[in-house]
């Protein structure tokens, strides 16, 4: 890009001129830090403490049980849903904030499966994130040997859809490599098919302007503690097509889901719409942090939502991996992260040529005050979440890596021992 | 009971002697409220704010992505579930904190399964909390049409158990009665007969001593929110007994219950021992909130624990119960909980000769400052917490109730109006 800033003072000067700036201060970061780990955990809003302690001492301390009617605690799951929809290009009615990714992938997948009662196949890519395969395989399991999982490479998936293939399921964003698909296009392929066309959004939604309704997507699945801000272990999201949610049912048909959960019916009836999908009580002081991060996230709406932040996170990740690499070249960096705008999300990921290299240099930037993350076997990413950051992370983590590289520092023995979540 | 207090100044005297009465000291009760609900959404624990705050303010905002390891995110299902382990008589790691006491029921229930591939019949009873009966029929039509589901009536279940039944799942204490179910005799009953005994726990942990282990319990499920005092919506827990632990997984098998969660491997790997029993992220803030809920639980332990909390609360619902009837004679209230100290857990359920009545006269009395709930179709149900109940609350509440229904004003239109939870 030939617009990319070539000083520090360029970075300050478009981080001055940038609209977008003032939506930083939504949220509480720590000084000294440059926090590229939003892919994996969003920051905290600055609104967030106190909603959450409104819903600890005032709904929940002081009005009990009440809560679930005065404070809507009840439609939380529907009401947050909604928030989402809007930013992943869904109807309100078609998202639910509910459970974890991974339980929400096992009620889609299973009514997926259901919906093409003919067809054995679920379809994925090899480099999908192992949960997802792993639900999958649970699911297979429990079904029978009658479907099975096909992984294929992510050049071969358009010849793997034939019609043995009840739904193919990709996430849209590789977490290791910030490759991105074409989901107007994969989608059309799987329909062309006649399979159902499943996206896990763990790191589109919130991070660029996802439009499920115009892809035709069938089901998506989501995270709400990456770039939704919504907390560690925030509660999930999946959203089906309204169009399919009469047909089917998924299997954990908990009360939640029920057309009258106090009616306290001995059958199970599902619930008119996108709430037969959900399933047990859902964690409430977890959602309303969700909710929190959500606000933050539309606040940009203002200033342009979406897409604006989306042209801000190709500013500064073109700028990270170009100025990295220029920085790097004699340490062997090499950016793994396509570089067409339309092929990549949020992030920027390198490996080294040592590839045991890279679990340390991260561990030694860490120290430095530029928080990333590694990915095993090989991968060091980076995450740019364009609510927060500004040009000069960009420009300083660059900076950074490269005085890691250089000083060697990275070969310290305190930077090998490994941490139980890497 | 003869010793039973026959004036509100022996109730006080009574408080005023209690060896446990300062546990009161440790939740955020709201002036002029009794809360005989703290079976549907314990009291707030006053040192959960703090927790949370900092969970939210130091761990979230400040550390960031790092509180996976520094603050042991990462560990809290194990963590918090050890500390339940200690209340339901499991050893520490065959309990852990996890989804909504549905998901986790399905997850036991598909293990129960598999381990009795030649039998097809889950047996419960007719009156089981509802969603775990559309939990067990959302499995059954997942795995086809082999399984089936048979309901009887509690005397009917010794005679049900033959060698078509794979699991008997029952919850020990009935959601409405509150009649209590003969843990090591319903659990022999079923071993007896070849099945596997699954018990949702959901009235029971944290009311009274429970014995998974002395009884040879295979699974049980249960609440975080009710007597844990976990807040709204907490997470649930799961117990697998040791020795069925490393046989067989569950279908749910997402990355946190892989062996190497972070090594993302493309095949799923069963984590050694409970964890295997994990599916997704788990909701860190509503577990630190139930962690805090727990604390205050076990702050008992120094003033002889579940056992002394249980004699507290066999004689505040003997109390509750004896004067509401003693008060309420004419209206025809009838007590529907086995008044035998064996039989029944902690809470006193009622009905009206119309059934009618019940929902209106709960809502009176919530507008009295007692609160309680309905349960439909005619249920009157009144929890105890002895944690932080009074005697003086027991003959408060049941002056408040014969106040209600001596005045008639139940039948105020106010009180008709049905909110979306009850």
């Amino acid at each position: 890009m030939s617009m990319l800033p070539a000083t520090r003072e360029q970075c300050e000067a478009l981080d001055a001129a940038d609209p977008l700036a003032s939506l930083r201060g939504l949220f509480a970061l720590p000084d000294g830090v440059v926090y590229l780990d939003g892919n994996s955990l969003g920051a905290l809003p600055v609104a967030a403490p106190g909603r959450i302690a409104d819903a600890v001492e005032r709904q929940w301390g002081r009005d009990l049980i009440r809560s679930w009617n005065t404070a809507g605690w009840v439609e939380l799951p529907q009401r947050v849903g909604a928030k989402i929809a809007s930013l992943v290009g869904a109807r309100a009615d078609e998202v639910v904030a509910a459970d974890a990714t991974s339980v929400n992938l096992f009620k889609v997948l299973s009514a997926a499966l259901r919906m093409r009662p003919d067809r054995t196949v679920i379809l994925s890519e090899t480099g999908n994130f192992p949960t997802d395969l792993y639900i999958a395989q649970g699911l297979i399991e429990q079904l029978g040997a009658r479907h099975s999982l096909r992984l294929v490479g992510r050049d071969a998936l358009p010849a793997a859809i034939d019609d043995s293939v009840a739904v193919v399921m990709l996430t849209q964003v590789d977490y290791r490599t910030g490759s991105r698909l074409d989901m107007d296009a994969v989608t059309a392929a799987a329909h062309r098919a006649g399979a159902l066309m499943l996206w896990d959004l763990a790191h589109s939604a919130g991070a660029f302007p996802v439009d499920l309704n115009a892809a035709q997507a069938d089901f998506a699945v989501g995270c709400g503690y990456k770039y939704l801000n919504g907390g560690p272990g925030a509660p999930a999201f999946l959203f089906v097509a309204r169009r399919h949610q009469p047909a089917f049912s998924q299997p954990l048909s908990g009360w939640m889901g029920h057309a009258a959960p106090f009616a306290f019916e001995a059958g199970y009836r599902p619930a008119q719409g996108i709430a037969r999908y959900l399933c047990g009580t859902p964690p409430v002081l977890s959602m309303i942090a969700l909710d929190a991060g959500l606000d933050a996230l539309l606040a940009a709406d203002a200033l342009g939502g979406l897409p604006a932040l989306w042209r801000k996170s190709l500013r500064l990740t073109a700028l990270f991996a170009a100025r990295a690499q220029a920085l790097c070249a004699g340490h062997g960096l090499r950016c793994e992260t396509p570089m067409d705008d339309a092929g990549r999300g949020s992030q920027v990921s390198f490996t080294l040529p040592d590839g045991s290299q890279g679990y340390s240099v991260v561990q030694a930037l860490i120290a430095r005050g530029v928080i990333g993350d590694f990915r095993a076997p090989d991968i060091l990413r980076f995450g740019f979440a364009p609510l927060y950051l500004r040009h000069v992370d960009a420009w300083d983590a660059a900076a950074q890596l490269s005085a890691v590289l250089d000083s060697g520092e990275w070969r310290r023995d305190e930077f090998h021992a490994r941490a139980a979540v890497t």
